[in-house]
């Protein structure tokens, strides 16, 4: 059964998923779906003005030190972006107008770790443009992100990922089942492969 | 090193944690102190009114399936308390009062069974007092639960978990770090053998 894989890209646990997914997934033969989407909608309609880490300070506090612990866990860089939570719009419109595939998966990647491990601001232009060069997406991919069609279709998967009961990244579908948390990940794959 | 092991008996994932946390302990020989502590006084300073599962339906609708699910991987039965959540106060005081050792771990996992697997309101004095009485806690216990003396304790536990930066249960704390949920047990006590 497919895995469908939720992810924003201003989510520091989603930046853990994004690098561990596609190896584990490979090896373990599960087909994944990546779906780009965004928080901002589905928190603000919860009554949540920025991210809960900024809201609960207590609850951010703990989970910096968490992220680092797991991204060293899993031999990634970490660093605190600043500002936190990045704007990160353009990547995915970039990503929903790239086709599915390795070269959108690898720029995926590109984006999170520019933003992670290298503390860089993924609302510039600029930063993504490379990592869609360095990807090997074809050179208009940065003209349709900005067109009508994509816009419509990020906006259209994130009102279909809010009815799903998705409400936080990264998320994983498996059918009808939601998983919640990078630390879901192998459940939502054991799953997929017990459910085939 | 030693492991604390902080729990709320109102808690979902507390339940999960409470009932697997006795057996991974002792196969790898690790010491748990059990610390019951309050998490509404917490809530509350972050302007919390009830349960997070509670204020955010999408996020409880979600927990409710979640904890299902593992309760199932885990062979433990689950239903969904009424109402929810639960008071805990007299079952903390209890397990406050309480010694620690076998007889203090078997009632605490007595008063989750009682109100996640078996749907028992745990605010009821009748329910708590079976609970110690079967696990083998002095007769006297539920007279100095609500001594002066064990509702001070349990304040300052309480206290000195928000100092901690305990914001959720079960939490872990293993030296200086915080580990939060029951998805991180095994996390926490990696960590004690590592840190030994």
């Amino acid at each position: 059964m497919k895995v469908e894989f939720w992810f924003e890209f201003a989510s520091t646990y989603s930046y853990l998923s994004a690098m561990r997914l596609p190896a584990i997934a490979k090896r373990r033969g599960i087909e994944i779906a990546w779906c780009p989407f965004l928080l901002g909608p589905i928190f603000a309609s919860q009554g949540l003005s920025s991210s809960p880490f900024n809201i609960y300070p207590i609850k951010g506090q703990y989970m910096w030190r968490d992220v680092e612990r797991r991204a060293n866990g899993h031999g990634l860089g970490f660093r605190q972006p600043e500002p936190f939570p990045q704007n990160g719009l353009l990547a995915a419109r970039v990503a929903t107008a790239a086709p599915p595939g390795a070269a959108q998966v690898r720029f995926c990647q590109a984006v999170f770790e520019a933003e992670f491990a290298l503390g860089c601001d993924i609302s510039d232009r600029q930063t993504i443009e490379t990592c869609a060069r360095d990807a090997g997406l074809a050179p208009d991919v940065m003209d349709r992100a900005t067109s009508d069609d994509v816009k419509q279709r990020l906006r259209q998967t994130t009102e279909y990922a809010q009815k799903r009961g998705i409400f936080g990244a990264p998320s994983f579908t498996v059918g009808d089942e939601l998983f919640w948390g990078d630390d879901r990940l192998e459940e939502a794959l054991d799953w997929a492969a017990a459910h085939g």
